[in-house]
Order: structure tokens, then C-alpha cells, then sequence
């Protein structure tokens, strides 16, 4: 069993504490622990705030009266193209699916673009047009933008970063210190698909698949879900860099609980999960981007879990787990064979640039 | 005369239009005219709506029953250090006078950091705590931030994007429709600083000076303007890239008016104008980072100007121009000798990657 390696050849071997003299490594930008170090370390201590410090998928914050939804990512994905998407569709729907795990309504995007001289223009417009292609399908607009252009060989072709403001949920508060022993653990699709096929546009390591990315923007999708439960979804996030086992160590972390996941209930694509055993990576750890984490009181996750399933960005839901104590942030996976080990962050990328 | 000569060896001698097979060239990131043919030609028919249409220094938004500004800008300054500051605190002031020159008080900003394999962990940590020490002099905090990481060779040390969010004057409309003939032209400070400062700090272009950049958060003397001046005060913007030349130009033709500038009194440092002489360069299409441009109603001009100058933003605010006449968009110079010529936008940059 290939999946049972938690790090890939990519990836450094154990997490590099940065201390003076350090450097920055590909693993910092895993999303993993090696990124957590970083954060952890050299950005948080010196931006510090009550807002930044709890490291939400956006920040809340009142204006004029109003609880508004921040939230900012950049994006290096390569390559620029790959099946089911391209960096500006991916760069949209990432900003449109932090700002809707908080329950926000997305209200607008900004855009800037880092561009490498030598960068084909039609290549540029094309994925302006995926970005509004993508900004439409969640009724959204791109309200401010900037380019600027580095020299060749001090960029790599384009990079976008996507900033989105939304309006928070009136009369709901969803965060992880809602979670509650006995809380249900629900997914709403395959785990894997995007960096998967990611991988397949790689020229180093192409292998034959139909795989599209999931990249797509889930705000329709929070929506039907909060109509439904309400109260009931303690929280939300979207499970990118790192895939669900991070997320759901993020969320044990911050919650202090324990949540046990059963790996048989995990749904996983038999093409990612062939891609994977090839790889050796785990597809609990490789990133979705249009695929959303709830953890929902168990009394209407039934209820929530077949709202999810009647929406098309959720006919694959799924609950893979419970959550199983307080007291202790871990996740505890459960293997078909009834065994059980941790699953914890991985230090580094398992796959780098990925989104 | 150097100054006469409008674009310097750096960049390209006349502008490219970019049709296909056309490629990004440095300047499409000078903040000219090749500037304005990117976003004009590949990024706004894409991503066109009335918001983003508009181009201004931040897009304004109703959100929940409040307007608020939105901006967004991304720094690949080369290099990263420079006298007066560093890629941090600019990226801040340049997100705070964006959203401060719309008449904003800023409420929140993010910022998204792009590294390169093998950078100083330390460098990272300085740039971090010299965005907090930027942000805290403006009152405003950094509640959202992301790190992404690529290869050595794909970008040039660090690249910062940051975004802001401002909440909006009440009953103040500022914008270059309201410029009428007679309005007087007001800069805050003396021009070209941040460029010439950032590359006496380029190793190619080293020359002896102790110029420091201007970069500064404007809120502060915007508050002061606006308390003072209210409605009389048109509009404003802050000469980054293209300098106080390129923003002129873009308010002349934004509000269909002839301005006229005085040359004799547009303030510019002793060493600022020794560097340009030798530089080749015209310090009105230097950028700065600290200075703003303010139109201005005839009869409230010189309490306006007064209210600048005893703001410490502001000590060497200066009337530069007046608006001469309306029905064609653009800018004389009256020099010195008694002579005129049209002050147009450069097609290129004259100092690439200066913010």
C-alpha cells in the first residue's frame, strides 16, 4: 500500500524549523507543516492581530455597521493550463470558496497580475476570459486590478492573486470552537481530483487520464447547505494545499478535538486513486479546489447531507467520519483492515505549485 | 537640457500595440502608455463592468448599506531595499493612498507574498515587521495574508500583493467628472523621490545622494485636506508609476479638460533633479510613493494648500497648475523660457520594476 507514505519524493524528509541563517524552501509552500512553521513564526509574530492570529480561510470584519468577509491567495500554479481549468479560473473560484466555507456571499473580486516579459498577450487574455468566465458562474465581478512585469527569468510566465470581499452570514457564527463531540464529518465529493490532474498536465510526470480538475466555485453549494441546516454546520472549509487531512487536523487543532475519519468512506476517484498508488502519494493529502470539508451536528447531518447531494456541486457527498473526543486536536484515520493510526500534517509538499 | 528627453535607455522607444503573437515587453508594467494598451486592450474587454471600467486608484462598492473602497496592487520593487524603505512598507503605503487619495479611511488590508526557493528567512521577517510598522502608522491592520513558494529561478526573491478596503466619505463624491476650467492644481511635495531613491540603491545605477524614498501613508493628509476643503476639493491621485506627469494626463482625459503646468513650480529636490540630468530622465514621470495631486476649486485653493502644509505630509505642497480649459484631455507644460508643449504619457517605462 503506496498510500500509507505520508511524504512523496518531493518533499523534505521532516519539517526544517527556520532559525537565522534559514532559508526559504519548495515545503513552505506545501501548506503543510513546514508552511504552518513559516506562518507560525516569521509572518504571524510580526503582523499579529486578533483577526490575522485566527487564521480563518478569510477574515471577519465590521464596516460601517456591516460584518464583511476578507480574504486574499495568490497563485503559482503549474503549469498555467491543466484539465478542467486554467490560473485565472483557479484563482477565482480559490477566493470565491474561502469567502463561502465562512458562509459569505461573495460581493467582488480584485485581480493583480505578476507577468514575466516575454509572456505571450493572447495567453494573458485567455485566462482574463477564464477569470470572467469563472467570476460569472458565481455572479461576481472583478471590481479592481493591476498588472505589473518583472524581467525574464524573474517570474515564470504569470502569477495571479485574487483578493474577494463578502458579506458574512447574518445570525450565524461557523468557526471549529463550535464543534462538538459527536459531530459529523461530511465531504462533499471525491478528494484528489484537482491536484491529480495537475499532475497529468506536468510534462515530467504525464500519465493517461481523463481526470478534470473539481476547481468550481462552492458558494451556490454553502448556500443550499445553510438554507438547510442552519445552525447546525458548526463549519466549513475548502480542503486545497495539503487536501482533507490537513483541513480536517486544522480543524481538530483549533477545536481541540478528535476527529476519526473511516478511509473506506472517503470517496476517491479509482483514476486518482491509481494516480496515486504511481505517485506514492495519499490522496487525503493531495488538494481539491472546488470540494468543501462540514463538520454538522449529527441530529441534521442526515438532513444536510442529502441537501448536499441534491445540489450538483455535492451529488458525491459524503460523511467519512465523526467527531470522537475533546480534549486533544488529532485526527485518527481508520483503515478497512480495522486498524488505526494517525493522520497527521505532513511536513512538506507533496505536490509543489499546485495551486 | 536632459530633462527634455522623454524616455531613457531602459525602455522601449515607441509603444508596441499587442496584437497576436505579441509578448509582454518591461514596459507593460511602466505605468504608460504601454501600460494602459494591456489593460485597455487584453484585461478590461474581459473582464469589463462599470466598477472596474472606471479605473480608478480603488473601486467603489455597497456592501450591507455602506460604501466602501476596494484596491488591489502588487509589488515587484528591484531592489527589495532602498533608502526610506523596503517592499513591505511600500506595499502598504501604496495600498493606503490608493484607497486614501479616493477619500477612503482605511479599514483593513491583506497581503499575499510569492517567495523564491533559497530566500533569507530573515529577509522575510524584516519585510513582514516593516509592513506592521507601515500599517501601524496608519491605524490600519493586516487581517488577511497568504504565502505561496516556487522554484529558484521563477520569481526574484519575494513579490508582494496587498489589497485594502476603505470605508467610503459620506455625502463626498471626488472624481476627475468634477474638474472644471479655472481649478487649481496642487501637488503635496516634491516629485521623483521614490524613483531616484530606489535606483541610487540599484548596483548598476549607483550615484551618491543622501535622497531618501517619499514613500508614506497620505490618510493623514487627506483627512486634513478634506476636513478643510470638503466639496471643493475635485479629486485626487497619487503619481506612482508614470509619475505626477502620467496621473495629470489620466485626469485631464478623465474629465475632458486642458491642464496646464508651471514647470518653475513643480518642487523637485536639488538631487533629484542632478540624478534625472543624469539619468536622462524627466523627474514629472518619476514615480513617487508619498505625494499626492489634488484639483482643487479656485476659491478654496490657498486654504487648501495652507491646511497641506501644515500637515507634515504636506510641508512642501505647491500649486503646479491650473485647469485652462475643457473639451480636450491633456496636459501643456509652460516651461521656464516662456515656451509650452504638450506633456503627454511616455510610452514606456523610464525606471522598470520601481514599486
Amino acid at each position: 500500500m503506496k498510500r500509507r507514505e505520508n511524504h512523496s519524493p518531493l518533499a523534505p524528509a521532516c519539517p526544517i524549523p527556520p532559525s537565522k541563517g534559514d532559508v526559504i524552501v519548495i515545503g513552505h509552500g506545501s501548506g503543510g507543516r513546514l508552511t504552518a512553521d513559516l506562518v507560525g513564526r516569521v509572518f504571524l509574530p510580526a503582523l499579529s492581530n486578533p483577526i490575522l492570529d485566527r487564521l480563518g480561510d478569510s477574515a471577519e470584519l465590521t464596516v460601517g455597521g456591516s460584518r464583511i468577509l476578507f480574504t486574499t491567495d495568490s497563485f503559482v500554479v503549474s503549469p498555467l493550463r491543466f484539465p478542467g481549468g486554467d490560473i485565472g479560473s483557479l484563482a477565482v473560484h480559490g477566493t470565491i470558496n474561502d469567502l463561502a466555507v465562512a458562509g459569505g456571499r461573495p460581493i467582488a473580486i480584485s485581480a493583480s497580475f505578476i507577468l514575466e516579459e516575454g509572456f505571450p498577450i493572447e495567453e494573458a487574455r485567455r485566462i482574463a476570459e477564464s477569470m470572467r468566465a469563472a467570476a460569472d458562474s458565481a455572479a461576481v465581478a472583478v471590481v479592481a486590478a493591476d498588472t505589473k512585469v518583472v524581467e525574464r527569468g524573474k517570474a515564470d510566465g504569470i502569477f495571479v492573486t485574487t483578493s474577494g470581499i463578502a458579506l458574512a452570514p447574518e445570525g450565524l457564527e461557523l468557526g471549529p470552537e463550535r464543534i462538538r463531540k459527536g459531530d459529523a464529518v461530511l465531504v462533499s465529493g471525491p478528494v484528489g481530483d484537482h491536484g491529480i490532474a495537475v499532475m497529468s498536465a506536468r510534462e515530467e510526470l504525464e500519465f493517461e487520464t481523463a481526470l478534470t480538475s473539481d476547481s468550481a466555485p462552492l458558494n451556490g453549494l454553502v448556500a443550499a447547505m445553510l438554507e438547510c441546516g442552519g445552525r447546525a454546520i458548526r463549519c466549513m472549509r475548502d480542503p486545497t494545499r495539503g487536501g482533507a487531512a490537513t483541513v480536517l487536523n486544522e480543524l481538530a487543532k483549533a477545536g481541540g478535538v478528535e476527529i476519526v475519519v473511516e478511509e473506506s468512506a472517503v470517496p476517491v476517484r479509482d483514476e486518482v486513486r491509481a494516480a496515486c498508488e504511481i505517485l506514492g502519494l495519499d490522496p487525503l493529502y493531495v488538494a481539491c479546489e472546488g470540494r468543501l470539508v462540514a463538520i454538522v451536528e449529527e441530529l441534521e447531518a442526515e438532513k444536510v447531507l442529502a441537501a448536499m447531494r441534491a445540489h450538483s456541486m455535492g451529488a458525491m457527498a459524503a460523511r467519512i467520519g465523526t467527531v470522537a473526543g475533546s480534549g486533544v486536536g488529532r485526527v485518527v484515520l481508520k483503515t478497512p483492515f480495522g486498524t488505526s493510526r494517525l493522520l497527521d500534517v505532513l511536513p512538506g509538499a507533496q505536490l509543489p505549485r499546485i495551486c
